[in-house]
Order: structure tokens, then sequence, then C-alpha cells
């Protein structure tokens, strides 16, 4: 009953401090938190869902769609139950939190030191494992198994995302040794990225592993959606609604600008024309390699990280991909991996102490660079074997591909009974 | 000019109440709202008019569409002319409110209660009984006229909507017995869903009745934006950028993910596959299910809620209406209709009092199943005879149906000369 | 690290005044402009792509949509070099501001006087810039070369139309004048819709100008995100989350609502039959026409403004183009021009004092239609000018059309090398 509730609220927005020894509610953060945990949300279910499905040939869309939208409604489970508490509960060893904490959100409730409630935490870094998973999938569409994939996202939401989160976030020891990692470059890309090449290995190639683009408008449509989102994802990660979170949208549009554009002219020179699939590609890159900047490089930095790292990710995605053979499918480590790695990298480079008081390369810090080479490496290391192993369980319980044949028909109708178009 | 106008803005944010005796803006709790209020209208246009039109044939997509854009625009008319002071103006009998209060939000001005423009009250509630309205096309496409159905919006809007809003949020009969409806499983789902189902008995049958999806994507593209604005609905309709936001909004994320995975298993078990269609139609059910309970329940009510009114959507689309053989084109009355009724009843035994300050069944208080019960059969009754009504005289006046040949033609081109695709 | 940065953020919500003499942050001001720009940035990528897209033939949608995310691109860089600083730096005469005053955003820091971050103000005007450019493009798609698109879009966003914003919001002589321009009717519709225009003469006409939208949909979803989009664009244009922000909002969905109705009309009584090309035209025509006027009308006003303005438009759609034969290909002129001038003018007419503050005719002001009207002149004589200028230097160095044979083979495949749909 709404004016019950709003009788509740008045009390809130008095002076009386609702919650135990908490001070006062910050509505504006509150609002920005609100909005930026709902643009999150809404980067997978529908962003990625589609950017992956229009790169997708026809007859792999909708098992594509349905990778991220599953992955989105596991992940939420696991992390309500343990992910969150394995990321944000109270430390043990530096390497993850009590997994039984905040089960259920049990517990959570008051406001946090930026003055919104401490459950809109849960809320919006929910967002960040959901689509961490669901990026993965990218990689191994087209030949695997519906229910080796749900496995999947649920043993990898509960092993490899929360204690990685942990380490960066929750007060493990990348935080402790001051890495930057402003949104997510090591947590949610490197991590992504890595997993998605371990199982492009693992799962093998698919008989035809030629790109062809079903639907290359709603792959810009997903590359604009993820734009849209990212604002809540990387100024979101301001956790407040103040000038570092202005600092992170401008960087963010000003870099994926900068990728768009680079990856248009590399494209130009080195394969004869700019395409949308290349500018949506930029798009994607530039701003993956923000996302760990975002809040702590100026201007210019944002235009040398999106260009150098979209430069790198076109590299990896047209020449070193066709040289290894490896089939990153829809090219998950080739743009999150590379992009991200260059990204966390170049964080430690480009670090101006007057956008987000800390200094990198540039600004007389030059062992922050080796900080986050650390935190590049053992991101890497513990997502590629940890990735491995759980792909390797999920293929002695119920297999990992389809069938040859069903490949060859299409995995739409083998898996899902299912017809994109009937137009 | 923009100078100007900041110049206005400031004396607002200082401490001279700017206007009589309402106290201070405050400007994050009118943030959110601004936001919310934009949210739900994304939702009807274009969320809901690519859901259903990606659902509907490749001839009647377009019909769908134009649907609920006219049903928008036509709504937002009647609201801003008599549907608020129905819904809101002072009441009348408990029944509804004086109708001529605020025409054109005449006498408007100023803060309310959680310090926000009271403007903004019409702007949001708009967007309810817009969506609301347009909800109700998808049981009616592929055989209306369109002049019958814009009939249909201007009436039900102001005669269907309005009052039943008022019973339940502006103070009327519903209000005083204490039900529970946080954002409108009732005023909302319920109507709709009723409205639906009397309208698809009342049209009669399509000539062919199969749902052959023209375009899945869009499907999951208007599941997608459905959630993501229905975070304004929900969260919105805390009022205020409060903890009983945060908790509609996580409540609604984990509602919807339940809501998915109940739809996609019991689809796996009882039809052999689990569809891009089903994920999405259980997304829809799990938001719907929520709605009422978004700021009451605790994260394992929403469980509860959203994977049981997603398996009784499930079996009212995919057993009861074929059983009976009404015509619910895009299963309105199964999904909104009987997730609204589950969740609306849910929402008595799951209430829980640290939540929302409100318990249902399982926190000692059986009384509010009772009170829920009311709720949604008294909405049962005045929505399904009223629409029954209208659309009686509407039938009398300029008829309901296109002619069969029409309708074998294809409703796009005969009613809008208009083809979707030239691919 | 976020913990790192939350420890530097709670500084900024204690009482201590972060930046020198410049008060409080006020966090739901930012949280509204951060919303407000990324949801003007999700006006363009990809809104305006798709809806632009959408309309235009099959073999043509991809250049549509490269062209407005090629000019986002652009525009963020030049607008963070050159652009802002023309538009809001130290008054030169009148006509613009200092160009190198603000380069990289170099001396921004600090809160304004709406209590949020200046660098915001950055970012909110570059979504106008770059929609602007990009909005250019509907009239010049399937005959123009990309790298000559580039060009334009490089040179247009600093010679034209950094000073239009500046003579209207940046201290120069329009806003000396006391013209009313809430949020860019002037500065963005009528400069758009001109230099689409005189751009349409100077290209010449397509070989096959009808209008076969490839996919109506996509028109439609284009439609629903520039409305959604919008809301940022008008009610963020308030700068701050208060009344006159809710009355933007308000007045925007009904003066959207009554234009996509009367497009509906007129095109039912002129042509036959209502499309949905129409009804998302209508949409479109609304919106630009209410843009000026948001903040300073009241419903009744929007009613007026979006009517009439949108007759207007259909009206230069449907018979002055065919009549005069200029190939305005997506109707940028038509809708953007017209209804923006309607707008602009109108606004003069309906400024209703106690919305605004501002009174126009029907409130005993008839002299700001005089301003009004000089204001559109000024824009359609310097922005028709300089953008006949910019395009004859481009024709010259690298030619403004494909060749006859690339575009009849298709500007998709023979400047990108690409093909929309594989289905």
């Amino acid at each position: 009953m709404r004016l019950g509730l709003l009788g509740i609220s008045i009390p809130l927005l008095a002076s009386i401090p609702a919650f135990a020894g908490e001070g006062k509610l910050d509505t504006g953060n509150t609002a920005w938190m609100l909005t930026a945990s709902a643009l999150v949300v809404f980067m997978t279910v529908p962003g990625l869902a589609l950017f992956y499905g229009g790169l997708d040939k026809a007859k792999g869309i909708l098992n594509t769609i349905a990778m991220s939208f599953s992955a989105f409604a596991v992940v939420t489970l696991t992390w309500v139950i343990v992910g969150y508490s394995i990321a944000y509960g109270d430390d043990i060893a530096g390497f993850m939190g009590n997994p039984f904490q905040y089960i259920f959100a049990k517990g959570i409730s008051g406001l946090n030191n930026a003055g919104y409630p401490a459950l809109l935490d849960v809320m919006f870094q929910l967002t960040f494992a959901t689509i961490t998973t669901a990026l993965i999938s990218g990689s191994y569409v087209g030949r695997m198994k519906f229910s080796a994939w749900l496995l999947f996202a649920l043993l990898w939401s509960i092993i490899v995302y929360p204690p990685v989160a942990h380490w960066v976030w929750g007060g493990g020891f990348l935080a402790n040794d001051g890495a930057l990692d402003f949104a997510g470059g090591t947590v949610v890309h490197i991590n992504a990225g890595i997993a998605g090449l371990v199982g492009a290995l693992i799962l093998g190639r698919r008989k035809d592993t030629a790109l062809i683009p079903n639907n290359v408008p709603l792959v810009a449509l997903g590359a604009g959606i993820l734009w849209f989102g990212w604002f809540g994802f990387n100024a979101g990660s301001a956790l407040a609604a103040n000038e570092t979170a202005a600092w992170a949208m401008l960087n963010t549009t000003v870099a994926t600008s900068t990728g768009a554009l680079a990856w248009m002219i590399v494209e130009w020179i080195h394969a004869g024309k700019p395409t949308v699939v290349g500018i949506s590609s930029g798009i994607v890159a530039g701003l993956v390699a923000i996302t760990p900047a975002a809040g702590f490089v100026n201007l210019i930095g944002s235009i040398f990280i999106g260009s150098i790292a979209s430069v790198l990710a076109y590299l990896a995605v047209a020449v070193l991909k066709p040289k290894f053979g490896y089939d990153d499918a829809l090219d998950v480590f080739g743009i999150h991996g590379v992009a991200g790695i260059a990204g966390a990298i170049l964080t430690g480079v480009f670090a101006d102490p007057n956008v987000g008081g800390s200094a990198g390369l540039l600004y007389g810090n030059p062992g922050q660079v080796i900080v986050q080479i650390k935190g590049v490496l053992a991101t890497m290391v513990y997502s590629g074997i940890l990735t491995a192993i759980i792909l390797l369980v999920i293929k002695a319980i119920v297999g990992l591909r389809v069938s040859e044949d069903e490949e060859i028909e299409g995995i739409d109708s083998t898996q899902h009974g299912e017809k994109a178009y009937n137009i």
C-alpha cells in the first residue's frame, strides 16, 4: 500500500538516524546506485545477449541468447546464497570471505558509509557477477550442451568469480597490494576472457568457424545497450554520485569513442573497409579497457588507453586467433581478455593523482605497473586453472558438446526446438 | 535559457522553503522518481510493443506495435484530463476520486511528503495507467479493428483503470481494508489480465490461433526492456530512494530470475525442450508475481513467489488455454492474470514485517490472505464486467473485428497498409 | 580500488566544502545529471542509428548506422578538445567562447551553482553536440562517401554547433536577447534540420528516392529509445532534480503523445491508413517540438505544440518534399527542421509564467514571439551558409558522393563490405 510506505519513508528523511549509529540516508547516492544497478542488469539482459546473438549464425542465435539469460538467472541465485558472502564476507587468509555470512542477505540492513542502504551493495555487485559469467558464453557458442552451460554457470559463479572479487574489492590480497581496478577490469574482463580462452581450447573447434553475423543491426543495438549500461558499471563504481562518478562517465565516453575510431581505422587499413561489426567491436574494446581506469585517469589517458587497447584487441581477433587456431567464437578472449589486460596495465601507467588520488608510471610511480601486472597474472592463473577443472568435471558428468549432427543441424533447433525468425 | 533556469533552481536548493509550507526539496528522491518514471515509459514504448510484436505472426507485428504505441498516447491524454483525478482526487464513497479536481494538473504544485515535486506523482502514475491499457492488447491482436482499439483505450482508461487505482492507492475501500499491493499486482496485472480474458471471449477466436513468433530475438529484447523498466515500476513504487526501494529492486531481480528458471525447467520436463520464448515468458511471469510483494517480502519469499507463479502461468498457457479454447492470443490472462493473482495472494503469505512492516500468514497474520483475496476478487469482478460492457458498446458503434478476408490477408496490410520487413 | 574510493567520497558528503569556496555537493542533482547524460548518449548510440537504419533500404542500413556511431565518436573528441570551449568559454564578441580555455577539460573541477560537479556539464553538453551532428546524417544517407561523412562530422562539430550553442546557452547574443530554448530546439533541431536540407541540395538526389523501410520494428524501437533518452535531454536540461525537471518530463510525455496521435489522424485522413512509420514520425515530431518549450509551458500548451508541429511536419514530409523534389532522405528537415521551427515560435506563444517564469504571447508578452523568430532565423542563416561551405570544401578534397555503380549496388557493400542480414 503506497500511502503506508510513504508514511514509513518520512522518518528516514528527517533528522533522526533511522538505523543504529549509521548516520543519515543520502537519497542522492541511493538514487544513483539504484539507477546504476538497473543499468548493469540491462547490459546482460538483453544487451550482451543481443550483441552475441547478432554476431552468431542464424541457426545459433537463440542458444546464444539463452546462455546469457540463463546465466543471469542462475548467478542471481548463487550470488544471494553464497557468492556475495565469499566476495564480501569476513576475510579468510586474504583469499575469500566467510561463505555463510550473508546467506539470502541475512544481517544486511541499514546504511553503508556512503549513506545508501547496504542492501544496494548486494544488488549492485550481483550485476557484476552475472555479466561476468554471461560474457564467457561468447567463446563457447555453437557447440555446447545447454545443460552443461547451466552447470558451468552454477559452478563458475561460486568457485571462480567471488574469490577474485574478494581479492580486489573485498579486502583480499590484491586490495592490500594497492592494485587499482576501478570497475572490474581484472575481476570481470580478464577473468571472463581467460575463462573464454581456456573453454575454447577444452571444447574444441566448431565444424564451421566462419564469423557470419546473422543480424548486424542487432550487434549494433547490443553494443549500444552495453555502452549505455556501462555508465552504470563504471560511473556506478564510484559508489556515490560525486566528481569521481563524473570522471568515470566522461572517461568512459572518451575512451570508447577512441576505441571505436581506432578499430575502424586499423580495420580500414588492414582489411580494406571499415565495418559496423568492427566499429561495434571497437566500442566494446574501449569500454573494457577504460573499466579499471575510469576513475583514475584524465581525458588524455583515456584517449591513449582506448586506442592502444582497441588496436591490440583488433590484432588479437584478426591476426592472433587465425594464427593459433583456437575457436574463441565471438572473441571473448580477443576483446575482453586482451583489452582487459591492456587496460589493467595502462591504468598503472596513466593514473593521475589529480583525478583519483593514485599515481601511475607517468606521475612518478613505476611500481604501480608491477602491482597491476601481479593482479593480472594472479587472475589469469586462478581463472584459467579453475575454469579448466570445472569444465573437465562437467565433461565427465554430462558431457560438454552436442553431437556433430546436432551441431550441423543447428543448436537452436536441437537444444531449444525453436527457430529465431518466421518472417 | 539554461542560465536563467539555473538561477531559478538555486533558491530551491537553499534553506528557504520554495513552496508554501511544504519543507525542503529532496533532490535525491526527485532524481529517483524522474528516473523511475522514464523507465516505466520505456516498458511500453517500445518494450511491450516489441515483446508482443515479436510473438505475433509476421503479418500482424505492426498492428501489435501500433496498439501499444497508440494506447500510450491516448491514455496519456485521458490521464491528464480525468484519469489522475478519478484515481487520486478527493474520495467519493470509497469508489473514486473527484474527476474534475486535477484537470490538466490544475492546482498541483509544490512538494509532496517525500519532498519531491507533486507533479511527478501525476507523471509516475501516468506510466502505470498507460502500460496497463497497453497490456490488454496482447489478448486482442490479429483480429481487432484499429479504430475499435483506439475507442477501447479511450474508454477503458477512464472507466476501469482509475477507479481500481483509487481503491488501492487513492484512499478507496481496499486501501482502508489494508490490502497490500506494492507496485500494482492488482491494479495493473490482474486488471489487465481479466480484461484480456473477457475481451478474448467477446472478440472470439482468430482463424489461425497457432503461436508462430515472427522474431524471437525481438521477444527477448522486449523481455529485457520490460525487466529493466520494471525496476522503475517496482523500486519506483517506494516513492523514495530508500531501503524499501533497494528491497524492491533486489526482490524483483531474485523473483524474476527464479521465474525464468522455473518456466525453463517445467517446459523442459513437460514439452521436452527449454525455449527462449519460454524463458522470456518466465521472466515476465516472475516480474508480474513479485510486483505486489516487492517491498514486503524477503529473498526467500521472492524465490517462492517467482517459482510458484511461473509454474502456474506455464500451466495456464500450456494446459488451461488449449483445454478451454479461449483465444488469449499472447497470453495476457495466462501470464499477467494468473501470475498476478498468485503474486497478490502470496504477498499475503510471505509478507515479512522486517522488510516492509506488514506481516503475512507465515508471520502470524492469516487474515492478510483473506484481505488479499478480497482485493483480487473485487478487481476481477469490476474489470470483467466493465470491460465486457465497453466492448459491447464499441461493437454496437463501430464493430470489433476486421472482416475474415482482412484477417487472412493480414492485419498489418489491411489496417495499416504497411509491411514490417523489406529485407 | 573501491574501498579506497569510498574513503575519498566520504569527506565530500560531510559538511566541509570539498572544493574551494563552492558549497556542498548535491548528490541528488548529481545523480540526475549522471542519469540524464547516460540517457542522451543512448539516444544516438543506438537509438537514432536504429531509427534511421530501419527507415533506410536494406542495402544501406549499415552505412546509416555507421554514420551515427562514427559521428558520436568523432564529435566526442572534437568536443573535449575545442567544442566545449567554443560553446562555454569566455565570451568573444557575443559570437563564441575562447576555444583554448577548457582543452581536455583543463581547469574544470569542483561544483557548479547547482551543486553538481562542473565536469558533468562537459559530459551532458557533449551528448547534445554528438546527437545534433548525427541527426544530420538522415538527410545524406544512401549516396555519401563514408570518408566525406567523417570529415563533415569533424568540421561541422567544430565550426557550426559550438558557436550556436554559445549564442543561446553560453552567454552569447541570443542569450542576451532573452530567447527561450529550454533544451535545444534551436541549437539542436533547427540547426540539424537546416544542415540536412542544405546538404540534401548539395549532394543531390539518389537514383531511387522511394522510402522503403527495411525494418519497421527497428523504426519503432528507435523511436522508443529516442523518447526514453529524450527525458534525459529535456528534463535533464533543468540542470537539477526539481519541479522544472518534472514539468519538462510531463510536458514531453503529453506533447509527444499528442504528436503521435496528430500524425496518425492526419495520415489516416490524407493517405487512407495510419502507419507505424507515421506514428513513430509523429513521436519524433512531438519530441522535437516540445524541446524548446518543455520547462516553460503548461499541459494545454504542450497539447497545442505537439499537435500543430506534428501536422506541419506531416505536410512538409508528405506534400512539401515531393513538390520541391529535394532528397531529404529520412526527413531531417521535414521533421527536425519544421517541428523545431514550429516549437521554437510556439514557445513564444505558450510560455506560461507560472511554469518557468517567462511569459509568451498568450500571457501578454507578444515581443517574445519576435525574439524567438530572431533566434530561428539567426540559426538558419548561420547553419545554412556554414554547412554549405563545409560540404563544398569536402567535395573539393575527397568528393561527396559514391559512384553511381556503387550507389546502385548498395552503400553497405561498397563502403563497408558488409551485409546487414544473413538470416
